[in-house]
């Protein structure tokens, strides 16, 4: 190649990263990017908290202009153009101009498709009603902003990602908010346990959360949207955002016959290629390796798209040379209100769906040394495989310093790395940061304990009322807490010097408010005879985490 | 062993890990903690914070006290008492009750050296005037906090962490602080660059900063004490604060004939084993494996000597079946008023030291994405083996997300990663916590770059007349913050349209305010035929971090 003509669909994240890449790469490149919508490189994760007034200046939304990155980069930048062919015998691509519908052929040498996902909009009645609305670009946000003012009602149909977001963006700007999601649980990705906290949050602020529930119809009132949920409940709404999941824009590679794959992804290899070699894709559009359990994967999100698109312009320029995309981990995080829960790797519910192995365990802990003022509670659950130990996936949920443990375990993961090499982590330490024993080492040792035999772990509370349950905790906390069913309280301290109140010939299981009190009865329990279980995690969630009783407990 | 006894000297970190950690293996163990001052287990890293008010509650320092270490763990806690011997050949240990004088004999079938660290006090003249302070232990504490009162000068000789966050609570006492620092840098553990923020950010707090300065002599006046230092520098102060470092604690092991390290260390297998199999020794006092280079290490730090507390205890009950310590890595953190700093593995002038050949780069950028509110400057440096690209430390300063930075740093350490991993870390990305090629991925790529011969990097500005150095930040901040020397600025985005302006036979340095755009530059006249290099790390250090005019540059 000596002035090589690279074409690109679309101009946002993938799209904009392979580019850009491809430049400094190669000076002498023709480089077009082809981009529906009037903007290019603006920061898709940015909207929700431009409605809610969080971030304030839309230009700081637009990353980069057609100027900029003619400027910058020497790019030739098309907006308002709509690749509606490809014509993969003659490697060219046909455009639409949007405005004046004129159409015109651009040819290639290498083509990036970049065309991104939309958000779904299924057939459900009434749902053309122009006050439901989701939210892709900065047209969408535009529209949704312009229709929200303080003092409205709205209501958000899905609890992932976007749908808190958006939540809590309408929220802060005065909006009251309904959230309705079909799962039992707010924030599908993780196993419903770990999102707890987010869920009491969000009610701790006044929204509404209907889990379990989805939307029968849509009903156009003069003055709102009523919503008809599957259980028959009713919402009233004066808008609706509809944020229900994503579908890739794959009609152009479908039409164009390229391979795709079961949900309609397009299939690349390791260096974004697709099934004919001149034609790239990166970005929501397309499904990757997964880079935990041999399998593909589908990650919507930022970070990939981005490194997916520098990846393809590497193999376009260096080849061989260049190093491959080594497939997507699904790291995810969301914010709402004072909370933060987040995601690495599988779920115990993916595994369980894909019949895979896996032992868990789960920690709480908080954020840093106790001693120091304004440690929080945080919660860490682990994942691995039961015979290697080798990390699996890890959700973290609390009020601070939860990005750090989940970003901390997404390179454990990455890595390879066992629950015993989480024992040993060496992280930084000095009170406002963390403590002695990071969460991170706790939820190691804990696993630890388990795989050596230690401990044995239950989370679920026995029915047989053979089974003692013994309840450790300070009498206090389990006088206003009661724990479930019928326990006897043996605070741990007096544990030693009252063994006789328990019958050697029952089994025991232990329960505390964090599980670590527990796990220390159940140590002085086995070593006396019994046959004991420790109840995981605590009972922890039944005591709201803001409530003070909490604390003596851990 | 039916019902062995344990003897622990030392009852903080190490010394109450190992013996939490033994009790849960073993009921049936009779634990015994000898600790010379009054308390056990407490925290140590928190002690500045209540200097400083911070921390209110001393009863927070108080982790754990002989009562409830009673109750929980049934461990005899014997404080105020002193090893004074130990007897190997009959396994007994001779302690003294402090306050009597009296003494006895201690039987142990495992004895567990956990002596710490004591603050060093070199015999320099005028030391032992009273007001010349150290901080070990809570009574340092309570005797520093009791000398502390508002609009007193104080002088702390030593910029390590004890003493910086000591500087940073007497100001928050509202005492004025000099800081008087051997080496030409505070945080002598960082490169001097990396320091740069740390030092600036105790300036602009109005604390005087001495560096490559030391005490000559102590005069005690009636009043004050005069520090006069090395260079003739003379300050006053009401009180003095001695954190230059620390020194193991180990005459009673040497006495013992046990083996010690070049610096006085107890010598240690990876079970924490002395060179007598019945001792043990874990902490400050003992030196362990570098989990980087293959050399000895000292790291007398609260995570580490946990850990290895814990290692013992395991080794002790579950014999070959237990895990070992894998060594220390030496991660460490410091807060200054708004600002942190920190370091994992090595540093370059360690690895300089050790005559071991590696490669550097360092990058300018927030700790989230930029478009959302309050993002604020980070500065990370990743260091690694040139052939292989494992990594072999980091350090990372700036204001926000410092911990986390150097955690994932610390974990891709350890699992034994290369530069090229970090550029595929899938981390964390939502506004509020990261960006979608977090600072961590960016090193990653620089390094990489390097790595394929893309870039040329240089950290000093050509001295030679020849070489053309080309400033490509935009006008205004050029002409604010002129580089150094004869610089022509030709801003980034009018560079193709300029290259006319340089003689493509001499040399060319680019730079900018952060390496990027000097990056970029290089690349565009790399290709354009010139002989170019790129000026790493940006000219950032002679721009505030705190004006304003650093940002459009980015």
């Amino acid at each position: 190649m000596n002035t090589p003509k690279l074409l690109v669909i679309g101009g946002v994240a993938a799209g904009a990263s392979f580019a850009a890449r491809a430049r400094r790469l190669c000076e002498g490149a023709e480089i077009m990017i082809i981009e529906r919508g009037p903007d290019v490189s603006f920061a898709n994760c940015g909207l929700p908290y431009y409605v809610g007034g969080e971030i304030a200046a839309r230009d700081a939304l637009a990353v980069q202009t057609p100027a900029t990155l003619q400027g910058m980069l020497n790019l030739d930048v098309r907006t308002h153009c709509e690749a509606v062919r490809i014509d993969r015998a003659n490697k060219r691509v046909e455009i639409r101009h949007v405005d004046s519908g004129a159409s015109e052929w651009q040819s290639y040498d290498t083509l990036m498709l970049a065309p991104g996902a939309s958000p779904l909009r299924p057939p459900i009645p009434g749902i053309d009603d122009p006050r439901i609305l989701t939210l892709r670009n900065l047209q969408d946000m535009d529209r949704i902003a312009a229709a929200t003012e303080t003092g409205m009602r709205a209501v958000v149909i899905g609890a992932g990602f976007i749908g808190l977001e958006m939540t809590e963006q309408l929220h802060r700007k005065g909006l009251s908010v309904q959230l309705v999601e079909l799962q039992q649980q707010v924030f599908p990705q993780l196993d419903g346990p770990m999102t707890a906290l987010l869920e009491s949050e969000l009610r701790h602020n006044d929204v509404g959360v209907t889990l379990g529930d989805g939307v029968a119809r849509f009903e156009s009132g003069e003055d709102i949207v009523r919503c008809h949920l599957n259980s028959g409940k009713v919402l009233d709404a004066d808008m609706v955002i509809l944020s229900i999941g994503v579908k890739p824009d794959t009609d152009l590679a479908a039409a164009a016959g390229l391979q795709l794959g079961p949900r309609g992804h397009i299939v690349v290899d390791e260096f974004q290629r697709t099934s004919d070699p001149c034609i790239y894709a990166a970005g929501d559009a397309v499904e990757t390796a997964d880079r935990v359990l041999e399998s593909k994967v589908v990650v919507p999100m930022g970070g990939p798209a981005n490194r997916q698109g520098r990846v393809a312009a590497d193999h376009v320029f260096l080849g061989n040379k260049s190093r491959p995309y080594p497939g997507s981990l699904g790291t995810a995080i969301v914010r709402v209100f004072n909370v933060a829960a987040g995601i690495t790797g599988w779920s115990e519910k993916r595994l369980r769906a894909a019949g895979r192995a896996y032992e868990t365990v789960t920690v709480n802990d908080h954020q840093h040394a106790t001693y120091y003022p304004g440690a929080k509670p945080l919660t860490l659950k682990v994942l691995w495989e039961p015979e290697s130990g080798r990390l699996l996936g890890a959700q973290a949920s609390g009020f601070e310093g939860i990005d750090k443990r989940l970003d901390v375990l997404a390179t454990a993961i990455l890595a390879g790395m066992t629950v015993e090499d989480l024992c040993h982590l060496e992280l930084a330490y000095a009170p406002p940061f963390g403590a002695a024993k990071d969460a991170i080492n706790l939820a190691g040792f804990a696993a630890c304990n388990r795989r050596d035999g230690l401990v044995k772990h239950t989370t679920e509370l026995p029915t047989d009322p053979q089974v003692q349950v013994v309840d450790v905790r300070p009498k206090p906390l389990a006088e206003a807490f009661p724990a479930p069913g019928k326990a006897i309280n043996i605070p741990f301290p007096t544990l030693r010097a009252n063994l006789g109140k328990l019958d050697p010939a029952r089994p025991v299981i232990t329960l505390c408010a964090f599980g670590k009190m527990s796990y220390f009865a159940a140590r002085v329990l086995a070593q006396n005879g019994f046959d004991v279980t420790s109840f995981s995690g605590g009972l922890k969630a039944n005591v709201d985490p803001r409530s003070p009783a909490k604390m003596p407990a851990s």
